[in-house]
């Protein structure tokens, strides 16, 4: 549509038309056909939130409809009753694919690889695009050091470079584009959920989150700072508190920051309810002081709840200045439906559905990401890979079932997903599966010489909602792992979960440990082809593993202390376990031998003006093709304000042909490392600066920051 | 000493013999007598301090001797040695008792009697003074809700009112003035640790500690503000960072809060090694910095490093402003050494140690708040009080140990500590005592109705360094009670912790619990009147007690969510664990039956400058004299920040004689209903504020705030 002809449509725009385009519910309400229930997300009822047959017509999105043919049909049913005519925008949470399923986004970010994540994420906006939907309420950056929140699996880990990074990429990959254009075959991102969420108090999902300044700005901000560089078209706003002010209300949040610092021009959308829990985070009274809240801090689009509708006319009476904001959401509602072309072509192509979704170059790239998202964690005397002539046998819940998608895995389907028994079948290699121990014929069990074992949590485990204060394995498990051990098998674990568990009271008896999260479609595939050699494990944990349950919040990252962990009673330790977590991030073993033969640094003495360079010589001695993660930290040792014993400043993903050498550059400036300070502001000090490459304890090369 | 005298003594000071005055280290140094080590206590070596023979008598003070004998003859030598023959003052951590030893603070705090804090304070006083002692570094009212951190039994649990409040209390016993005055037979308090120490992240002693300025004026400095209102003549820096910056090296901290705001005109003293340490924080590249940072934040005496000593005049040189402020640190050494009568009697009476130490009227005290500190948690079907009739056994890991002082216990003696065994047989009551199951002979225990166990943490498990990450009773305690409760038996629980442990795996089996912490001398005596019934249990939780160790931190006054905990999966909970703690802050039962009669509002509409009145009258319905406990709570339900769920306004310990109702009226202000916002200033808005009394869900009554 043209610009003149959109701004005569805007102009036709009643309030009430205009506070429909900012309300967003679930599709159920414009459902004539029966039988779709499994193909529409249902919330409450239209009376419940307060629509009626005229308004409801009025409502400019709805999310969580699937198939083109209910898309469609929501579509003509709201076209033919609406009085403007504004075609709707479809949204959906496709965490980790639409249909096709891949990695959940923790096991994607073990990939430590921007381009795979661009990759995975453009194929889940074709599925998306081919069916009809338009926005995906993805990537979510949220930083997190506690495991006990459920979320976990949906982000990319503890470190804010890492998350920042990734989402990124996410964003470049659903969108087509570094610019925040749409490009055919593509959707819409929702960066979210701005901000701070990932830091509930106890890692309770939706408790309130506290933190100062320095630490908002250092860390939790900061994925988002990055991100929204990709120029996601649409945030989410968080359904927590931050220090005391729910961010759904917070104009300094919504506005202050992500507008004016953050630079962000697009739609801003609540989370699911989150207008009208504003009642009960204690800071409205009435449904009416909510919206009020919520339109007055920047809140564009209300998602299930019915405030800004309801009420939008009366808050406008009392404050009129509003107006100008709400004109120019609607404005950019407008922009997008018609940059997406929905005012020509309202309906997708029912045909293009069926030969876009499931394509076997999804496949296959569901089976690439799979591989790349492990994580080798233990492998004495180079258990694994394993031969396949040995007799080896799988046991555990996990062994047979097809339940491996993990939660969040939209149209997923089960049935197409392969299980580890299938996926060691598909290698031709003759392992008998079982899910108990029990089951395991004796002679069987007599003669295997090493036992895989499936261990972790079940797949709905993790997730929005599901936070958990036990971060062990099950008791059955336990007990699985002790009847191996005591008699004498070696025992090969492979681990799924939504979260890092805390493997201390089993890590001493398993022989060798894979992590594996939850991979999507093509688990069984990928798993089988690495315990059997045909691939290489090359992930590194984005996420540290804790000892123990209570051993959280844990980062890699913390803060110096005045009295550092070490053997005496009066330093930074608990008395109970060792020091620090079981598997740090950015651990991750490989079967093959790599070296680090050579680091240097482009300048000693470096200044505010200067790129420096690191560059980094890496082999592989091995006579496979492999991957290899160079992950650059630095060290400030002396500043003005407490800093990290250790900060994640780049990372690259290498691929090293069988018996070569590579040669890699790092680049940065000063600006990169820096702090915030109580102030938000990033700060750099003259002095030393230590830099190393992956383990802590090796491959350290040191300059000098000396401002002009 | 005259004033003019003393002014012209300090004009007589060298900038080294101020900077000595300004410096803390071990008394050993001074000590020429052999064999007195189990009286000094020790650290670094004079070298390793960078003390010589000379500047070693420069020293102001000296902590942790004991004995009259130990104390006087470092003195001597010193005065001997010294130039200019300034007495040293002697400090100790008398955190619970000096010799005699009283319930460790968290256990007083179960009391929620400001009376008895402060009678046991003066008579911890009376014995460090009479030994010749001047300084105790006590009180701790570090607020903490992480259980993790050892030192929560130093304090006085996770609500700032009434962590302020009991060290208020304190200070005042200590002092036996509230005016700052140290009164005959009295003792100079140290308020510690200032400030946010209990917060550190995980509950890792000494970790970095980070949270809002809302959080931090409203939550943690918040005790500091009203136990400094008594006037406490030292306060104590804390170790932690706040916010990236080390409290020791924090000017905004130290003076423009501690001192402008809160206005403290006393003594600053650093913690252990502190200055030292800022070091390892990061923030000093040497010695020097380190001195530097401290001095000019406002430390005005150093503990355990010597940077003010060994850099002050070279600091000095190149910031000559200090000089006022040292001046003044080191004419307030002088002032309060006189004060104490120092110049003219430097030393104490041998004679007096050996009749005011361990008096009866102590021991009498000790057994009093011992019984006022125990809280019974569980007392299904009235199973307490026992009858002594009965065929009663005691078993456990503390049936027999005199090992029930608890950590910190300074001179306190085993040898004159009542064991539980000891206790009932002072009671006449013929309990056997076994510390297994193993011991008990199988026909004692056939015959045995009632089994009292005793269950817990070893004393030494709490305390400064000793953060553990598992706050479950042993296996072998579990397993314990699994036997008993297999053959049968009726299970009374005795637990002795100094932090709340998580005990969900238990208390199921578990049909009487008394939680006792570590209750000083007298435990066994207190604990044995408190099961037979000759007292009656009225103390209550000050520190909520989890579910597992892993569901912490946790506190009663949580902030709203915007989906509070229910049955929901999407609420704001753990899936694995019911919600809430197992026993919540303020939760103790009593023997006795009593009611809340009556609960009155003197104004249902307040502004500014009202003072609110709450009547409560409650009754004892029992035929025994009893205590009890009116807490007062409010909720503010609608602000325009995120409120806590409820907060604690007021406490009272009310004697109630049998059969008899009393009448008790809860006085406050507007300002008492406020909260400190982002920027730390206190707010109160118009609107409803409900009250309750005690349990939550009983004895609301609200008002409504209209400012003029």
């Amino acid at each position: 549509m043209e610009l003149e002809k959109l701004s005569a449509l805007f102009e036709q725009m009643t309030l009430e038309d205009k506070f429909g385009q900012m309300t967003q519910t679930t599709g159920e309400h414009f459902l004539e056909m029966p039988n779709k229930e499994e193909l529409v997300e249902t919330g409450p009822s239209m009376e419940d939130l307060g629509f009626n047959a005229e308004n409801i017509y009025q409502i400019g999105s709805v999310l969580g409809v699937s198939s083109t043919a209910v898309i469609n049909e929501i579509q003509r049913t709201y076209l033919k009753k609406s009085r403007l005519k504004i075609p709707l925008l479809f949204m959906h949470d496709a965490i980790h694919g639409y249909r096709t399923t891949f990695p959940i986004p923790l096991a994607l970010a073990s990939s430590f690889d921007r381009e795979l994540v661009k990759d995975v994420a453009e194929a889940v906006a074709e599925e998306m695009r081919a069916t009809g939907l338009h926005v995906n309420f993805s990537p979510m950056v949220d930083l997190s050091r506690d495991p006990r929140w459920g979320r976990v699996m949906e982000g990319f880990g503890e470190d804010s470079f890492l998350a920042g990074e990734l989402g990124k990429s996410m964003i470049e990959g659903y969108q087509g584009s570094e610019n925040g254009e749409i490009l055919n075959d593509h959707v819409v991102a929702c960066l979210k959920h701005f901000v701070a969420y990932g830091a509930p108090e106890a890692g309770k999902d939706y408790a309130s989150v506290d933190m100062s300044e320095k630490e908002f700005y250092g860390f939790y901000a900061r994925p988002y700072e990055i991100a929204l560089s990709a120029n996601p078209r649409f945030v989410m706003a968080s359904f927590n508190s931050l220090n005391g002010e729910p961010v759904t209300a917070s104009r300094y949040l919504m506005n202050d920051l992500l507008r004016e610092k953050f630079g962000f021009d697009g739609l801003n959308i609540s989370d699911w309810g989150a207008v009208g829990e504003l009642k009960n985070h204690g800071v409205a009274d009435s449904d009416k002081e909510a919206g009020d809240l919520a339109m007055s801090a920047g809140i564009d689009i209300e998602m299930l709840s019915n405030t800004f509708l309801t009420y939008g006319s009366k808050i406008l009476e009392e404050k009129p200045e509003l107006l100008e904001q709400i004109d120019l959401a609607v404005w950019k509602i407008l922009c997008l439906k018609n940059e997406l072309g929905l005012f020509e072509q309202p309906f997708a192509s029912e045909e293009s559905e069926k030969t876009v979704v499931r394509q076997e170059k999804f496949i296959q790239l569901a089976r690439k990401s799979a591989l790349e998202s492990t994580v080798l964690l233990k492998n004495n005397q180079n258990i694994l890979p394993v031969n396949r002539k040995d007799n080896l046998i799988l046991i555990g819940p996990f062994a047979k079932t097809q339940d491996l998608l993990g939660n969040w895995a939209c149209k997923g389907k089960e049935t197409e997903t392969i299980s580890f028994e299938q996926g060691f079948k598909n290698q031709n290699c003759p392992i008998k599966a079982y899910e108990t121990l029990d089951e395991v014929p004796d002679k069987e069990l007599k003669y295997a010489t090493q036992v895989i074992i499936t261990i972790g949590e079940a797949s709905n485990w993790s997730g929005e909602g599901h936070s958990s204060s036990d971060l062990e394995i099950a008791d059955d498990q336990k007990e699985l792992i002790r009847s191996l051990k005591g008699m004498g098998k070696k025992i090969i674990a492979i681990g799924l979960s939504g979260r890092p568990l805390a493997l201390q009271s089993v890590i001493a008896d398993l022989d060798a440990l894979l992590w594996t999260w939850y991979l999507g479609n093509e688990m069984g595939n990928a798993v089988a082809q690495l315990v059997l050699g045909i691939e290489r494990p090359a992930g590194r944990l984005p996420m540290s593993f804790p000892r123990v349950s209570a051993q959280v919040p844990i980062r890699y990252n913390e803060l110096r202390s005045g009295r550092p962990a070490n053997e005496s009673t009066y330093s930074s330790r608990y008395q109970d376990i060792e020091i620090g977590p079981l598997f740090p991030f950015g651990f991750g073993l490989q079967y093959d031998e790599f070296s680090i033969d050579d680091v240097s640094l482009s300048k000693f003495e470096i200044n505010q003006d200067d790129v420096i360079e690191i560059h980094v010589r890496i082999s592989n001695h091995s006579q496979y093709d492999s991957k290899f993660t160079l992950n650059l930290f630095f060290e400030d040792p002396i500043a003005r304000i407490v800093r990290p014993v250790r900060e994640l400043l780049d990372f690259v993903k290498l691929d090293l042909k069988a018996k070569h050498s590579e040669d890699y550059s790092f680049k940065f400036t000063l600006a990169d490392l820096s702090y915030a300070d109580n102030k938000g502001t990033k700060v750099i000090e003259n002095g030393p600066i230590h830099f190393y490459i992956n383990d802590l304890s090796k491959a350290r090369i040191s300059c000098n920051v000396k401002l002009k």
